[in-house]
């Protein structure tokens, strides 16, 4: 229940972002520290962009497994640099079934081990790649600054996992996983990402590299919101995954891992949210669609909620996700805040007057006040609604990106990357030495986000000297603060 | 890969079963005792489940959700016949990020604990009564003996919990969502089911009473597919949960909880399976149709090739879940048996004599050799393969239930009652007390399955003589020996 106002996001943006979860209904605060609920406003987004997901992978071949969530201890320290990476994150198992385990078991923080583990005994020969998995589950890792959707001890997401001859064929999927994500983030979820590169000290560890989607939320921060991973030969050799290959040699695979977690709303909750609550993309939202009867009068009830019920079933039929809101009691005022809070794409009032005349008022979520409403007329409805959501669906995404954009600027020196980082995306000239990026990150607080693979699109992209040491650089970084 | 044959079930059925599940891809071993990993063909069959049982789900009014699966070990305690039943079997997570944990985690069992702690903040009024909630996760617990599916450390299921205002509502869900099953179990899994009530002993622990369907697998034993669970306010209690009802009075809520697991896929096994391999249910199989390209020149093969992917596309675009087998090296024969192993309900037979007639060879897996082949016209493949597959659907479950009849008898004495279980179900008047259902459980090794609701259509259903005791009883049991 939306009774009272959220905090400005000019006010307090953290606060605003932490009320605006709960007041949404999208997730609560677990009993366990650094968990949450996800309730079924919440969930229901998440399977929304699981169905988008999902959809994309399975076109491009992929098929989803369950692989568990124990882990022998020791698998973890199997490839170096992923123990070194994972092993301070871990929840422990020592004890089953009221007895003392003789090797202590892990709750996945990812699942690279115990998959190249299967893999070293399910792939034998050439034919049998590639191989390509997916897994919707949950993983653990021991946060200690934890957020709602943002960092949770706890969090839901996918792993994909593929096994190839050729490091040529296993860089193919990793790029084509990083625009998959691309695709789904500008066209379902309306937020404009930069695709790019991590750097040594941001990658997954044990990648031979990252790749990642970034996007700006709304106080001018990145969030890292998909990443795609090379592994080169590093698990194949800590797992012993080999097939003998055309002309009867053992060979190593070369595998990728990748994935997208329920951090990604938190994005949609920052990059399109405004200070009325929520604002969802029409092909994601749970409710796309409203509608809010008004009345005063028994009798006017009753000729309202005919006419409402019937444009319910006429939207669900057209295959638009709607809702009819006839709880007794709250006003009609009071339901449009709570609808707002939740983000739903677009309002339909209907009172005696718009039955009279048979037509309804539609009311844009990411327009507010009389700017956004439209009367339509009953008769096509449905389609009227379906060309709004496309509307709503484009708006939103370029407003995002033009907020993008207005918060972005090329920093050549480095007094022009501090000044952006308080505001925004900094494009910056870096030599690519952990030194420089280790440096800006103290004094700046801010990180490198990613090598934009796009260097072309960008003003003198063409070399020039590193924000920081000067020395030459080939590229330019995105360098921000960051969720 | 199918090289091997399997044993037949009449050899060792429990051997058949395990190298089945192997053979056919559906899971395989984990690194830890007890734990199965799903493999891709054995998952695409339990998302059909999870889809069909998703809808009716949604359909009833319940919203899906998720939550944590670590739960404060002092939460198991709040529920006195729920921490007997489930301590033992509890994976305890002590060491978190390196140090030792100050009040020691489980990994979820089941979810009543963590769900009554969070509605007793949620629920507050009549109002936000009832609360329809689902969740499709994971849950662990310790068992000793384990199988593939049947009895795994982590399952994969459902569990659905709700909250109500009074005890009628709460018992009318149970008894909804039993349905719920039952319908799915028959409808689509061709699974025949007996709906009926557990004793105390084999209740849920901290259920007031538990309902379940009971299935016959092909050995002649009782496998329970799925329980729901009239909780009464016991866990409402525990965690007080209460609500305010219309006259302001503080009341507590009654709550049910229901879930079916991955075991189904084991009942589908054993219900359906021969000694060729899996049946799978046309529509819950991965894949409803297999073509096999049949060739022996590369002149053929380009010709038949052609035609098999018209052929695939055509029966894709009719919404038919049909693969082309187009692996090299293997004969067509080896694929016949390797398709038969996975149970895929329909074979299309595809060779240069059959292009040149524009017909092909359908071969059902319900009717091995040549009984189950037909020839049929390309011109109408789509329709005349729909046709079939309604037909395997409802052949295979007449099967299931005549198997089921005849291996099911009305024990009136003690001594049936024991020769009964040795092939089958014996159904007998029973007192209803625990002295006797233990003593059958001891002797006759048999437990008492349920008390099926449907004792009208049984014969002598009108009260009789406990077939253990003697005493007068008012209704006939199921006694059988179980997975």
């Amino acid at each position: 229940m939306a009774e009272e106002k959220l905090p400005t996001r000019a006010e307090d943006f953290s606060e605003w972002y932490n009320q605006l979860v709960l007041k949404a209904q999208l997730a609560d605060y677990a009993p366990v520290r650094g968990c949450m609920v996800v309730r079924p406003y919440g969930w229901a987004l998440w399977e929304n962009i699981t169905a988008a997901l999902d959809r994309r992978f399975k076109a491009t071949g992929h098929q989803n497994v369950a692989f568990p969530m124990l882990i022998p201890r020791s698998f973890i320290d199997k490839e170096k640099h992923h123990v070194e990476g994972f092993s301070p994150e871990l929840a422990v198992v020592t004890i089953g079934g009221g007895e003392e385990l003789a090797e202590p078991l892990v709750i996945r923080p990812t699942s690279e081990t115990i998959i190249g583990h299967m893999w070293s005994k399910w792939i034998q020969s050439y034919r049998d790649l590639p191989v390509l998995m997916n897994q919707w589950n949950s993983v653990v890792r021991w946060e200690l600054r934890t957020k709602l959707f943002l960092r949770t001890l706890e969090f839901y997401w996918q792993e994909g996992h593929t096994a190839h001859a050729t490091r040529e064929e296993a860089e193919a999927e990793t790029r084509q996983m990083l625009d998959i994500y691309t695709d789904f983030a500008v066209n379902d979820a309306a937020i404009p990402v930069i695709p790019g590169k991590k750097s040594d000290a941001e990658k997954f560890a044990g990648a031979d590299h990252t790749f990642s989607i970034e996007a700006m939320m709304g106080d001018g921060k990145a969030l890292q919101a998909g990443t795609s991973h090379f592994l080169g030969e590093n698990f194949a050799q800590a797992f012993d995954v080999k097939y003998l290959d055309q002309h009867g040699q053992q060979q190593f695979c070369w595998t990728t891992s990748w994935g997208l977690s329920t951090r990604f709303i938190g994005a949609i909750i920052m990059v399109h949210g405004d200070d009325q609550g929520l604002v969802l993309p029409p092909k994601l939202a749970p409710y796309q669609v409203v509608i809010v009867p008004i009345y005063k009068t028994d009798e006017e009830r009753a000729s309202v909620q005919g006419v409402a019920r019937k444009l319910k079933e006429e939207l669900a039929k057209a295959n638009i996700r709607v809702t009819l809101d006839e709880r007794e009691g709250p006003s009609p005022g009071w339901k449009f805040n709570d609808w707002e809070m939740r983000g739903v794409p677009l309002r339909v009032e209907l009172g005696p007057k718009d039955v009279a005349k048979q037509s309804a008022v539609l009311a844009r979520r990411d327009r507010p006040g009389r700017e956004g409403k439209v009367s339509a007329s009953l008769a096509d409805l449905p389609r009227t609604v379906e060309t709004l959501l496309v509307e709503i669906q484009q708006a939103i995404h370029d407003k995002a990106l033009a907020f993008r954009k207005s918060h972005t600027q090329d920093a050549t020196t480095y007094e022009e990357l501090k000044r952006a980082v308080e505001t925004g995306f900094a494009f910056s000239h870096w030599c690519g030495s952990a030194e420089c990026e280790a440096k800006i990150k103290e004094e700046a607080r801010a990180t490198m986000r990613c090598i934009p693979l796009d260097q072309d699109n960008e003003k003198s992209a063409h070399g020039g000297q590193c924000v920081y040491c000067g020395k030459p650089a080939a590229k330019r970084a995105i360098f921000a603060r960051a969720y």
